[in-house]
C-alpha cells in the first residue's frame, strides 16, 4: 500500500522547535518537517540545493545579501553553497527535502545539529 | 536572489489539463505543476519514485491492487516500477517532483506524451 502523508497530521507530532523529524522518502532524497521559532545557525550546504516548503506559519530566510519571507503554501530551492539562516518569529511548520545525510546545520555543524532525525 | 514560488500563483497560470509545467528545480530533480481533470493512463517509471502534492481539489491514483485519495496539504511517493494511473472527478491541481528527464506517461509513452514541458 501507497502511504497518504498528511502534512497537517504529521505537524501535531512534532513537539520540539528545530529538530527535522522523517515523513517521507523519494529515491535517495529525504522528505523532513521541522517546527521552528526563533533563529538557527548561519550556514550552507557545499553539496546540494535544499528545498523548504512551508506548512503553517511564517518563514524568514536571511541570505547574506538579501532575505525572503515564505507563506503557507509557498516553497523556495536554495542553492549549493549559500549561506543563509532560517527564521521565524512565531511558530512555523517547514517541509524540507534534501538528499539522505544532508544535516540540518550544514557546514557549520556545532550543537544544534541533527545527526539522525527519526521518522514520524 | 533566491525566488519564492507561489503554488497558488502558479496555479493560476496554467490553463490546460494533463500539461505539467516546470516550477522550480531541486539539483537534478524537476518541480512540475499540472491541472488534472478525468483519466489519464497506467504507466510506470522503472527508474524512479514519484512524488505528488495535491495543491487544490481531489486527486485519486489507482493501483493495480488497491488505490489511494488525495486532498489538498497530502503527498504519497509512487514507488519505482509500481504501476499507477492518477484520476480526477473535477479539477485538481498537482506538484509533482521526479528528476529531470521523467516523462508523464513514463513506460506507457504515447499521445500524451509531454517531452518537453515549459518553465512557468
Amino acid at each position: 500500500m501507497v502511504d497518504v502523508i498528511d502534512l497537517q497530521a504529521k505537524r501535531e507530532k512534532i513537539t520540539e522547535y528545530w529538530s527535522p523529524r522523517i515523513v517521507g522518502q523519494l529515491n535517495d532524497y529525504l522528505l523532513k518537517m521541522a517546527k521552528i521559532e526563533g533563529d538557527f545557525v548561519w550556514h550552507s550546504h557545499p553539496e546540494t540545493d535544499e528545498l523548504f516548503f512551508v506548512v503553517a506559519g511564517h518563514l524568514r530566510i536571511d541570505f547574506r545579501d538579501h532575505s525572503i519571507d515564505l507563506a503557507p503554501g509557498q516553497l523556495c530551492v536554495v542553492p549549493a553553497s549559500m549561506e543563509h539562516e532560517p527564521f521565524a518569529d512565531t511558530e512555523c511548520t517547514i517541509l524540507m527535502i534534501e538528499p539522505v545525510g544532508t544535516l540540518n546545520t550544514g557546514d557549520a555543524g556545532g550543537a544544534r545539529t541533527v545527526s539522525e532525525p527519526e521518522w514520524i
